[in-house]
C-alpha cells in the first residue's frame, strides 16, 4: 500500500462523507462520493443518488467545471471503465485533464475489478488504491457481499426487553420500544434494497413493511417486501399488497399462487429444505433481484432459523428498558440448540442509548 | 442553598473523591471525605477507611496540623455531634479552629439529622450546606435507605446472554460472562454489606460469595452471606459455612436450625408470606445487621421474588456477546407477571464494555 499523506486522508474523508449522503437511495448501486482538488482546496464535489442518475465522479467533474483540468480526484471507490446505465466514468476524468486519482477500494465485483484503475493508468494518469479502504468497504458491505457471494447482507432488526422478551404468552402484545426506536427502524429499513418477514407476521399483525417519514426515498421507491410463505398462507387483501413498491412472496409449495399473483405479489417457489424454504436459495434469489441490504424483521420462528443456520451478518437490538419475565415469548426459536456450544457467538459493536430504549449492535464472532 | 463558588465546587469535588476511597471499606459507616484549605490551598485531606477508626474530619485534622486554624473545611457529609465509636468530629472542629465548614449532605439519620450544623453554628462557625448534595448521597444511597427506611439498598446482579437466558434447560451450566465482567461483581461484593441467595443455589452450586483479589477489605472482612432458605435444606457441610464472614440463613420453619448452627451458621426465622420467607422481613432483619448495600445474586426463583415485589433498587447486568436461543432458562420466574402491564419498568443509567461483555445498570423507572 502506497503512503499516504494528512491532506490525502482529509480529502478521502470529504469523499467518503460525500458518498454517505446515498445512504438511503444508491441501492442497488455502490454508495460512492468524489472530491476533486487543486492546489490543496477542494473544487468540485459529487456523490451518486440513484441508479440511472450521474456517478459521483461526473457530478465532481461538473460541478468543478474546466477548474477540473490538471486537478487531484478522490474517489472512494474505483471509478467505472464500462458502459452500464451510464457512460464510463474513466473516460469523464480523463477528458477532463484529471492528473492524479486516490481510489479507496477497488470495485468488488470480480467481473470488473481493477479495470478502471488499469483504464486510467494506461491514459497517463497517476492513481493510488487504498487510501481508507476500510472506511470505505464498510459503507457498501451489502454491494460487496452481493458481488463476491451472490448474496445480500443479512441484518436482523429485534425489539425486546432487557430480559431478551418480545411479547407475553398470554397473546397480548403491543410496541414496547419507544417512538426514537421504531423512527431508528425506519432508516435500517430505508438503506436496505428489501425487507424480509414470514407469513406468521403478516397474518397476526397485517404489516405494512414501508419506509415513511424523512428517510423514505424522495425518488418514491420503497425497499422490496419479502415474505416467507411455504404453503402460501398469505391473503390476497394482506395490506402491502396494495401499498407502493414489490411484494416477493417465497414458497415451496405454489399451488396458490394465482390468488395472490392476482393481487400483485411476485411468488417465487424456491427449494425447500424441512418443508419451508431453504434461507440459502431464499438469499441468492434476493441477491438476484440486486438486493444489496436485507433487513429481516420476524418473528421467533424465522429469527431463529437465520440464525441456526448462521445467515445473519449484522444484529441490531433495541432493548426496551424493562423486565418481562418467564410469561413471554423469546426473540428466537432455536429448537436445535440443545447443548451451549451451539449457541451464536457475537461481538458488541455498538452499545447507546436511542430515547429511552438501548441500541445493541452486534457482528457473529467469526 | 446558597450560593456557591467555582473553588468551593472544585474543593468538595475533591472531598467527595476522598471519600470514595471508602467504597469498599467504610460500611456500615457511610463513606465520607474531608478537605482543609487555607488561602486557597489545600492543607489537609481525610477520609473514613473503617468502622472504629477516625472519622474523615479527624484524619484532615492531623494532616494539616497547627495549619487548621483558620481553614476551611469541606466535608462531604454532615459532622458527627454523638459520641459514637469515636469522638464527636464537630468538637474536633471547634478545638482546631476551622472558621468555616461547607457540608455536602445532612446526616441521613433522622434522630441526629442538623445537629453536627447546629453544633458548629453555636460555637461561631459559619456553616454552608448542599454543596453538591447529589453527588454526596450517590455515595451514600444505601446508608441512607438503611438510616431512614430500616431497608438496605438492593442491587440485583445478573449474568446473562443478550437474548436473557442464564443456562441451558438441558441443565448444562458455565460461566457465560468473561474474566473481565466476573472480576467487576467482586467489586460489587466488596462495596456491598451482604450478599444474598437462595439455597436452590447452594445445592447446585455450593458458592464461596466471598470477596476474592485486590478489592477484598485488607482489614479482613467480608460481605455478610444471606441465604434465603425455607426449610432449612442448606447442608452443614456447604463450602461457606467454612469461610471467613459470616453466614446468615433465613428460613420460616427452624426445626433443622440445630446442625446450621452447629456448622456456624446463623439461623433467623422471619415471618412467613407464600410458605417462603417475607422478603421484606427478611429485608429489615438484613438492616438491622447493619447493612447499607444488598447485592442479589440468586437464581430465576429468588431474582422473580424480589422484582414481583417491587424490591429492586438497582439492576447490574452483564451481557455476555451471544444469542443462546429458546432451549434455556431466563433471568427470572414471574409466574404472577400475565399481564405487560406488571412488567418492571426501568430507566437505564449505563451502557458500556467490560472487556467482551455489555455491562448495563438500570433503576426502577418511578
Amino acid at each position: 500500500m502506497a503512503d499516504f499523506a494528512p491532506i490525502d486522508f482529509e480529502m478521502m474523508a470529504r469523499a467518503l462523507s460525500l458518498a454517505g449522503r446515498g445512504m438511503y437511495t444508491a441501492h442497488p448501486n455502490p454508495r460512492v462520493g468524489c472530491l476533486l482538488v487543486r492546489e490543496g482546496r477542494v473544487i468540485g464535489e459529487g456523490w451518486h443518488r440513484r441508479t440511472g442518475e450521474e456517478h459521483a465522479e461526473v457530478n465532481a467533474l461538473a460541478d468543478a467545471g474546466i477548474a477540473a483540468e490538471g486537478s487531484i480526484a478522490y474517489v472512494t471507490l474505483e471509478p467505472c471503465s464500462h458502459h452500464g446505465r451510464t457512460p464510463p466514468c474513466v473516460d469523464a476524468l480523463v477528458k477532463a485533464g484529471v492528473r492524479q486519482v486516490f481510489v479507496a477500494m477497488n470495485d468488488p465485483n470480480p467481473a470488473v475489478a481493477g479495470e478502471g484503475v488499469a483504464a486510467l493508468r494506461k491514459a497517463g494518469i497517476d492513481v493510488r488504491v487504498g487510501l481508507m479502504a476500510a472506511e470505505a468497504e464498510s459503507l457498501n458491505e451489502g454491494f460487496k457481499r452481493r458481488m463476491t457471494k451472490r448474496l445480500p447482507f443479512v441484518r436482523l432488526k429485534i425489539a425486546a426487553s432487557l430480559d431478551g422478551a418480545t411479547s407475553m404468552k398470554s397473546g397480548e402484545s403491543k410496541w414496547i420500544t419507544g417512538d426514537e426506536s421504531r423512527q431508528d427502524v425506519q432508516k435500517l429499513r430505508a438503506s436496505s434494497g428489501a425487507i424480509l418477514s414470514g407469513v406468521e407476521t403478516v397474518l397476526m399483525d397485517d404489516p405494512a413493511l414501508t419506509v415513511r417519514g424523512e428517510f423514505a426515498d424522495n425518488g418514491g421507491r420503497q425497499p422490496i417486501r419479502v415474505i416467507l410463505d411455504s404453503r402460501l398462507r398469505m391473503p390476497p387483501t394482506a395490506k402491502m399488497l396494495g401499498l407502493p413498491g414489490r411484494t416477493v412472496v417465497f414458497c415451496v409449495d405454489d399451488s396458490n399462487r394465482r390468488a395472490l399473483e392476482g393481487a400483485g405479489a411476485i411468488v417465487v417457489r424456491v427449494a425447500e429444505k424441512g418443508g419451508r424454504p431453504d434461507l440459502v436459495a431464499v438469499l441468492h434469489e434476493i441477491a438476484d433481484m440486486e438486493v444489496n441490504d436485507l433487513l429481516v424483521e420476524a418473528g421467533a420462528t424465522l429469527v431463529g432459523a437465520f440464525l441456526m443456520e448462521r445467515r445473519v451478518d449484522e444484529l441490531v437490538i433495541y432493548q426496551a428498558p424493562h423486565i418481562m419475565g418467564s410469561e413471554t415469548h423469546g426473540i428466537a426459536n432455536t429448537p436445535d440448540w440443545l447443548k451451549l456450544d451451539q449457541r451464536f457467538a457475537l461481538r458488541f459493536t455498538e452499545a447507546s442509548m436511542i430515547g429511552r430504549d438501548l441500541l445493541v449492535r452486534a457482528r457473529p464472532a467469526n
